[in-house]
């Protein structure tokens, strides 16, 4: 394992590069190396940019163009390279020879048609110059603290996410960038992207370690087809997911999804119940679906360990309040009994219609005050681990103050908080304000009870208590 | 059963009047009798609105105000009463004696709250003027063809559903007015909305006989928490379910969401084990979270039957079709072998890269031609039931032009069609296109194999074959 370690020694300069040279830049619209420099170009990057072609072009969206990586002549921490697979090997041998730091292939045509022999090539390249690289047939990484952005697709069909700390691994790109699109639409933001492909050098392995020690990084979201280096995959877990939660999305879990991913990228994957059986042992968060990573993701970037699966819940819609406790139910968790304090308390600040109990039903009329109070009960019961609170804002009290009011308590972060509200222009302008505050909002109760499960099985997990 | 069926032989009388009495019409922004006039104004009510209130304002809004309906002098198809619970049968009897045709009652303070005595006498009256009645203690209805709006929400606080084919009951008003702002965000329409609330006269069974035989209504969603009639609930439904699917969620299905729908509606909630066998046996289908309904209703909306179970799925992104490929098999569906004739026809059309078999990865770079061909051989392939055409607008081939062409086969509603593009505003500006054309999509593989499974049930039954 310690010669495969060496290898990404330097992932900070790839996904934190002061200077990117582009080879296979291109002035044509349509091309891959065109859409990577304009997205450099869109992303407002703020470190040196090199295009290098040797087509006899002088400028690039007014960049200096460079025939050759060794023409550049000062320090590269990235190349980008996007020229077609035959020509990889020599133009990595140049950027070895003009010592960048780290590699990015987007180029397809390796192994994932047949070419193995090439890859090969691109894995003895990387070792002979003690080169980290990423892919090949990937869309690379995206960072937007460092405004490194290498994927080829453009701004105008993926919008991209605002900084925050949740890392996202996807050995597919399709799956990758779409993912990239809809989080561009949560209020949570992205610290790294990862779309890493044919993984020839650096694998899921490395970017596990990575990611763990990322300082950036709260929760890291994987999707994975199959596991290469699988022995030591999960070793490696045994003390990353005892670090911060790593969530997985596996696909290609049943018999008829096997064959698929091992024609989409040749991945050995085995049974759900083989793997499901390592996730729980080794404290992976498992995911079942594309939107699990994203409930699931959210509650990790942004609340506290839960101490039990006792959840409160305040709702201003009676049928939500239904629904929530049939929600919680069918994933394990229970409506406590109210402490005999908490009672007192909210009969004091409730209106007689209001009747004592959870889920704690305080009326469509219910404005700031009555969220204020509630919250604030609640969140002192010994009997309660955490707070799921329906808020919906088609109602006539339901307003800005009462979304202001649960950012506010929401950032005390003293027991996990999620919010629900479904609904869509309104509801979504005061969500966007919530979610982005660091309190995750669901459109459902299903949804919140779901993410609420995960992040209650990982808290006993990092307590000792695998469950 | 006779008697009861009599009291809503024109519950078309309140879905679309002619003429709406507003009981309780307020001048005062905030009160529900003025949010009820703004939305009639807002959403462009073409008939005659009559504000009846006897505070002494010569006009609300524009329209003169009635000390009583008695005072109009003109037909009246319905009457919206808005008065505390205390007043309702005065003002109920002077609608009788006005000879309104039907009335909705938003108030509450009824048998919800204890006072039984007074919503007997709702219903009493009810009897002896022969006038339907919805309510009380509910949104009411809203018909978005008759530009029909009951709500006492504002408009800026819930977005209003286009015009459709999708008839929403729920007897919970939180739940309703939060799906209906939902559904506005979706591509496909209403026929008609009704919140029931406690049901003293109007109930599930009789909007059920409405609905089943309403010609604008192609699919009837329900939200239920109780049945109060059960036993003529099914009756009627071992017809209306032959008629058109009738999808319903059902609130309080666990141990604890039982008590809590008690405390909500009163509702005498069954388990869930004696809920699933009777939707089953008669051809409910069954909705398991709020977003179900939404998945399942656009399906029934616009597709028709399905033969079988055996799906081909299209995919411009692997990793989607890995997913697909496991959400098939989890949901009871299967990938079939593609006939001799289609594999040769598409291997014709096909780029030498695509490899001709389910899922079909026609390539990230895959432009109308391809889904053009591969749409055209996979409708043709008897082995083939339904298909799922999974549309990453990420990718540089998916374009307007991909769009179009989905919209065009899909008005041919010659096998089920549905498809999967996840992502935010590019996807969504073409998927809005795809859907308000009549071809459902869905965010995710899992969400669309949902919707199938549920069809393909529906179709079963349909035909004959309870599964």
């Amino acid at each position: 394992m310690n010669d495969q370690m060496t290898k990404y020694a330097n992932l900070e300069k790839i996904m934190e590069p002061k200077s990117v040279a582009v080879i296979g830049a291109s002035e044509k619209p349509g091309k891959v190396g065109n859409a990577i420099m304009q997205n450099y170009v869109d992303v407002g990057f703020q470190g040196k940019l090199y295009p290098v072609n040797n087509n006899g072009i002088d400028k690039i969206m007014g960049f200096k163009v460079y025939k050759s990586i060794l023409d550049v002549k000062s320090e590269i921490d990235l190349a980008v390279i996007s020229v077609p697979a035959e020509i990889v090997p020599k133009v990595m041998e140049e950027c070895g020879k003009a010592k960048a730091k780290g590699i990015v292939i987007v180029s397809g045509g390796f192994s994932e048609v047949g070419n193995t022999g090439i890859q090969e090539k691109v894995v003895s390249i990387s070792k002979k110059y003690n080169i980290p690289v990423i892919g090949p047939n990937c869309l690379g990484v995206m960072d937007p603290r460092a405004r490194n952005d290498t994927l080829f697709l453009p701004t105008f069909k993926i919008d991209r996410p605002k900084i925050g700390g949740v890392s996202f691994v996807s050995q597919s790109g399709s799956v990758g960038s779409s993912i990239l699109d809809l989080i561009s639409s949560e209020g949570f933001g992205l610290a790294r992207f990862i779309s890493y492909g044919n993984a020839a050098v650096v694998d899921e392995v490395d970017l596990l370690n990575y990611l763990s020690k990322d300082k950036y990084t709260n929760v890291i979201v994987y999707y994975i087809e199959g596991v290469k280096r699988g022995r030591e995959f999960v070793e490696l877990a045994k003390t990353a997911t005892k670090l911060k939660p790593v969530v997985i999305l596996k696909g290609g879990v049943t018999p008829s999804g096997v064959n698929a991913a091992h024609s989409h990228t040749a991945s050995l994957a085995g049974s759900a119940q083989a793997y499901e059986a390592v996730f729980r042992q080794f404290g992976f968060v498992e995911a079942e679906t594309l939107e699990d990573l994203l409930y699931f993701a959210k509650i990790f970037d942004t609340q506290p360990f839960a101490t039990g699966n006792r959840i409160a819940i305040i709702t201003n819609g009676g049928g939500h309040g239904v629904l929530a406790t049939d929600a919680l139910y069918k994933n394990g968790l229970v409506l406590p009994e109210l402490s005999k304090s908490t009672q007192k308390e909210l009969r004091k600040s409730m209106p007689p219609i209001v009747n004592i109990r959870l889920p704690l039903d305080i009326g469509g009329d219910a404005g700031e005050q009555r969220f204020v109070a509630a919250l604030e009960a609640l969140s002192k019961d010994p009997n309660v681990d955490a707070i799921m609170s329906i808020t919906l804002f088609q109602t006539p009290g339901a307003d800005e103050k009462v979304a202001s009011s649960i950012v506010e308590f929401g950032s005390r972060k003293e027991k996990p908080l999620v919010v629900v509200s479904t609904g869509s222009t309104y509801t979504r302008s005061h969500t966007n304000l919530i979610e982005s505050s660091g309190v995750p909002v669901y459109d459902s109760p299903d949804q919140a009870a779901r993410a609420l499960a995960a992040l209650i099985k990982y808290s006993r997990y990092r307590k000792g208590m695998i469950t």
